[in-house]
């Protein structure tokens, strides 16, 4: 049993590992591959439990994190994010030694690397459902013909369509997400008709863990690519994705201060732990998330929230017969709003058995590094 | 020159001294010790520049920054968070290596203290002037009372009362933060008078950027610990304590994508470099940072803003004649919400003219590390 004396992520790998099995068998009764993303956990140990339920091919965020699970022995990797040409270098590297896809969103792009890539690079287009963060038009197909114009004869190789679709975020309820999914699911397979003459292999690929969660039926798609899965949080939670039970990490923290007049206790946990992402309840109240209490295999039902937040403290309000049991010294639990952010700040964790589970250094990638 | 490919901190140093002189000047006219707050930059490079300008002493976060920067040949530490019981053996260790100043706010600590410590510590009890975050009510002379007794005859030594007036955050005007910081000033005053008999020596300290930066006379105020000055930022060029030219930061990151239809590009910029903060501008809309472009010696006023950013993507939003002459592989600059959340993200920086500056490694302390 691990001693906590200081701000310490938790992961209990037995929620961890059913939610693997239940997206791997989701995929399988959908007849999908499942290429998760990998940017939540950003941990080879991690990533070993999907090779062990069976996943062959994975998806990140940036060159970096596919550098870093190349060197953890994963041999088929999607950069899920619009190719930064700057690093053509590197990409090129990276190619040469894993079946490597990138997203390539316009004719620049596409030009720049048909000049710098000296091995043989798949490419997804990124298709812009709805969320206009990145990724091209649907209805505009000429960027499209343009771009799958000059890639070809060259060691550009078109793979298919791939979406983020970021508004399903947006959903208060599963109903929600299978309505905005129904929408961009339609434009897919449009598009998947429309230029499988020409790309008979091509293939659809979707992005998010909200729709990956909820719907149903993913007919037309060829693979999913969610990420927050594997350890679910409380914005999840709040679209209904998951239940509560499925959050599979915990932020353990020390209780400096208690106030039992404002029922509001002091612990060490800042942004600097949690990242920063809030979530409003019910009635609109924000919090920077749930108050647990640590049990000896995992932890209770949440007893309060986190309602403030600067770089080291965290402010918890719980009710009053809750505050008189807790004193300075005692170690609390914190259920991330945002699973990503929290393991990404921490940067390790320890299995609630005490295992310590190593993830990517964490400096992000920089010039000169 | 740098050669950027990637998102870089850039830093200039010029007006970083520049930042650094004015508050040290400051200090020297107002006849109160500038004991800066190091949690913003967290480099001992930039920590050499304040010892270069005079400074003696320095206030950090946590005990792994306090560990970080007495490797760095600093000898006069103020640990300025509510002191975490569970870790006395580390702060023990370090009282034996410099003159070490914690926070006891409360009985529990000062009893658990004064039972672990075997070299002496100065402590200060922090006071909650109004921010409601941690520190003792002034208005309770009780507890204040109750901590200096049990800390007799121990190796706790009293140096006097600390205050971070975090609500100065909130304020819209310099005259508002005036309007705070008279009534905190007040009751700091008649606090030091109270107990000044007793302790003829004690030590009446402050924290906060917004006052420290604004007010213009400290009578009373022995020593103030402002931190993210050294770089400022939009957070407090709204609440007035500096101009857009003295932020000495700036994030340059590569343009990924250009949508001129809709007046966005998108960089490779997302929560992982720049932290999560956002600010609202006149009009109530929320934004993450504004664009400039990047000079030969610095950078240019804001061109545009972050409106929207995710793990790795920030989408910008440009007038019209500017995307115009905006291209897939420009590199673009962000002048940060909060420079403190960003330069903790990258987690080291470079100067205009490419010198590397090196950070504290960013992984929080963590149990088992």
């Amino acid at each position: 049993m691990l001693q906590i004396i200081r701000p310490t992520l938790l992961l209990h790998r037995p929620t961890c590992e059913a939610n693997i099995r239940k997206m791997v068998n989701k995929a399988e009764e959908q007849k999908v591959q499942l290429i998760p993303h990998f940017k939540t956990h950003q941990s080879a140990t991690v990533g070993d439990w999907f090779k062990a339920a069976g996943v062959k091919a994975i998806t990140v965020t940036s060159v970096k994190m596919a550098n870093y699970f190349s060197k953890n022995g994963w041999k088929d990797i999607t950069i899920a994010f619009p190719v930064n040409i700057l690093d053509a270098e590197q990409i090129d590297e990276l190619a040469a030694r894993v079946d490597l896809k990138i997203f390539i969103n316009s004719k620049e792009a596409a030009n720049s690397l048909k000049e710098q890539l000296k091995h043989p690079v798949k490419f997804y287009i990124e298709i812009d459902v709805g969320d206009h963060r990145s990724g091209v038009d649907p209805d505009d197909p000429d960027i499209i013909s343009e771009i799958l114009r000059l890639s070809r004869n060259s060691n550009l190789h078109f793979e298919g369509f791939y979406t983020h679709a970021g508004h399903t975020y947006n959903a208060a309820s599963p109903e929600e997400v299978e309505q905005i999914a129904g929408a961009f699911l339609k434009k897919f397979r449009s598009l998947k008709a429309e230029f499988s003459e020409e790309y008979p292999n091509l293939k659809i690929a979707m992005g998010d863990t909200p729709s990956c969660s909820i719907l149903k039926e993913l007919e037309g798609i060829d693979s999913i690519h969610p990420g927050n899965f594997v350890y679910y949080d409380l914005v999840q939670y709040g679209i209904g994705s998951n239940n509560l039970e499925e959050i599979a990490i915990c932020l353990a923290v020390p209780v400096v201060a208690v106030h039992p007049e404002r029922q509001e206790v002091i612990v060490h946990s800042g942004w600097v732990h949690q990242g920063k992402d809030s979530i409003a309840d019910a009635n609109g109240n924000t919090h920077y998330g749930f108050v647990v209490k640590l049990t000896a295999d995992k932890w209770s039902a949440p007893i309060g929230k986190v309602i403030k937040l600067s770089q080291e403290h965290g402010v918890l309000h719980l009710p009053k017969e809750r505050i008189e049991n807790i004193q300075v010294g005692d170690v609390l639990g914190i259920l991330p709003v945002h699973a990503c952010a929290t393991a990404h700040m921490m940067g390790k964790l320890f299995t609630t058995e005490g295992e310590k589970i190593q993830m990517m250094p964490r400096n992000p990638e920089i010039s000169g590094s």
